[in-house]
C-alpha cells in the first residue's frame, strides 16, 4: 500500500484531531470508552455533520478502517504517554493545524462535487474543520474554543477563501491546496505563537 | 423581488430566533464567529434536526439565500447595538412569537406533505419551532428553557392542534394559518405578560 | 394484536430507556414537556443516531405507535409515582440492562443488514444501546455515565461480539439472541451488585 503525500498529512489531520479528543478525555478523568469515543467524535465529528447536512450518508468514515485504526491509534498512545504527549504540544498544534487545512479543503472539496453555490462550499469546509472540536467541547462541558478564544475558524475561513479563488484559475490543483494548508497553518501557528485573539463581545 | 406577507412573517422569525442566538452569543462572551454559529444555530436548528429526522437533506436552508442573509445582518445589529436590543425585549418577544408560530405551521406542512400521521405532524412542527433554542442552551452550558420555565413548546402545541384541525375543513388556508399563529402569539405573550408559568415537576 | 416474546422484551427496554430520562427530567426540576422530551430523547436517542450516519430515514421510531406509547406512559408513570419508581431501582436497572441488550442486538442486525463490516455492526450496536443516554447527559448538563463510571458499554460490547461471532454459526438465531441478552444483563447487573467499575484515566 502506498500512501500519497497528501493522504499521508490527512492521516496526521485525523491523528492530531484524535489526539486533542483523547486529552480532554483523560483532563476529565473518563475511561477507556470515553477516552475512545471523544476521538472519534473530535476527529470524525466535523465531516459527520457535514455529510448529514448535505445528506452524505452513510457517513464515509464508518468505513474507512485507515482513519480508525489511526484514531484508535491515537487514543491509545493519549492514555499511556499522557505526560509526554502534554509537552509535544507544538508539534500537536503543528498537526491539529494541517488537519484544520486539509478538513476544511476535504470539506469544499464534497461542497463543490455536490453542485453547492460558493458560499456553502466555504461553509461546509469550515463545519467540517471545526465542529468536532464544537462536539468535543460541549460533551465535555466546557466553553467552546471554536468560539471564545482562538484564531481557528478565521484560519480556515482564509484558507477556505483563498481555495474557493484559487480552483477557478488555471494553477495546478496541487499547488492550490499546498499553498492553502500552508496559509492555514501558518495564521492558525503564529496565533498561537503571538498570541493573537479575536476580541470578544462585551455584554 | 415582491414577497409575500407570509414571506415577510417569516424572515421576521428567522430575524427573532438569529437575535436570540446572537444575544446568548454575547451574554458568553463569545467572539465573532461564536455570534454568527450560535444565531445560525438557534435560527435554523429546529428545521435542520426536523429535516434530519425526516430525510429531507441537504436540510433547505444550507441553499437559502435570503434566509441567511436576515440571519447575518441579525447578528450584527445585536452585536452593535447590544444595549439598544436589549431594551427592545417586548418586541423582541413579539417576532420570537411569530417566529415560533410560522416554524410550527411550516414544520407541520412538511410532516403533511411527506405523508406522515398526524401526531407526527404536530411533533414535527414544535421540533421546527423549539429545538433551535435546545441547542442554543446546550452549547452555551444553560437550562434548557424549553424544559424548565416558559410556556413555550404548549404554545406550539395548541397552535399545532388547532391548525391540524383547520386543513380537515373547508376553510381557507390563509385563515387558518393566520388564526393560528394568532393564537400561538397570544398565548405566548399572555404567559410572559402574565407570567405564567408550567409547573416544574419536584423530585 | 399477539406479541411475540422479544417485542415484549423490546418494548420493556424502551419503557426502562423512557423512565431513565423521566428520572433525569424530574431531578432536574424540568416541566412536563421536558419530561417528554427527556424520556423520548433518551429511549429513541442511540436508534436515531444509528439510523442517521447509516442514513435509515425517516428514523424508524417516528412513526412506531406502540413504542411511542409505551414512552408516553413512561413518562407518565414516572412522574405520578416518582417517589416509588426510585426504590424499584433494582428492577428498573433489571429493565435497563434488557434493554442495552436487545438495543445492542438491534443495532447489529441493522448493520448486518445494510453490508457494513463487522467491526461497524458492532459500533452500530454500542451506539444503539448507549447514545440515548449520552444525548440525556448532555442536554442535562451531567458528567456522561456512558465514560466516566459503569460497565455500561463494555456489556455491550461484550455481548455484541458474542452475537456477532454466533450469527456466522449453525446455532439458531433465537438461542443466540437469547445468550446474548443474558450476558449483557447478567455483566452489567453484576458490576452494579459488586461495584465493579472501569478504571478512569488519570491525568
Amino acid at each position: 500500500m502506498q500512501l500519497t503525500f497528501i493522504q499521508v498529512l490527512e492521516l496526521l489531520g485525523i491523528f492530531a484531531f484524535a489526539i486533542s479528543g483523547a486529552t480532554a478525555a483523560i483532563n476529565k478523568s473518563y475511561d477507556v470508552i470515553g477516552l475512545l469515543a471523544l476521538a472519534f467524535i473530535t476527529s470524525v465529528g466535523g465531516g459527520t455533520i457535514r455529510d448529514l447536512l448535505t445528506g452524505a450518508t452513510p457517513v464515509a468514515w464508518i468505513t474507512d478502517e485507515r482513519s480508525n485504526i489511526a484514531i484508535i491509534i491515537a487514543a491509545i498512545i493519549t492514555a499511556l504517554f499522557f505526560s509526554y504527549v502534554k509537552k509535544l504540544n507544538r508539534w500537536l498544534n503543528t498537526f491539529d493545524a494541517i488537519g484544520l487545512g486539509l478538513f476544511t479543503i476535504t470539506g469544499i472539496n464534497k461542497g463543490v462535487a455536490g453542485g453547492f453555490p460558493m458560499p456553502v462550499c466555504l461553509l461546509l469546509g469550515v463545519i467540517t474543520g471545526t465542529f468536532g472540536g464544537l462536539l468535543r467541547d460541549v460533551i465535555t462541558g466546557e466553553h467552546p474554543i471554536l468560539f471564545t478564544r482562538e484564531i481557528y475558524a478565521v484560519a480556515s475561513i482564509a484558507g477556505g477563501v483563498l481555495y474557493l479563488i484559487g480552483i477557478h484559475t488555471n494553477i495546478p490543483r496541487d499547488i492550490i491546496l499546498s499553498v492553502t494548508v500552508a496559509v492555514i497553518v501558518t495564521i492558525r501557528l503564529l496565533s498561537l505563537r503571538y498570541n493573537w485573539q479575536f476580541p470578544r463581545l462585551k455584554a
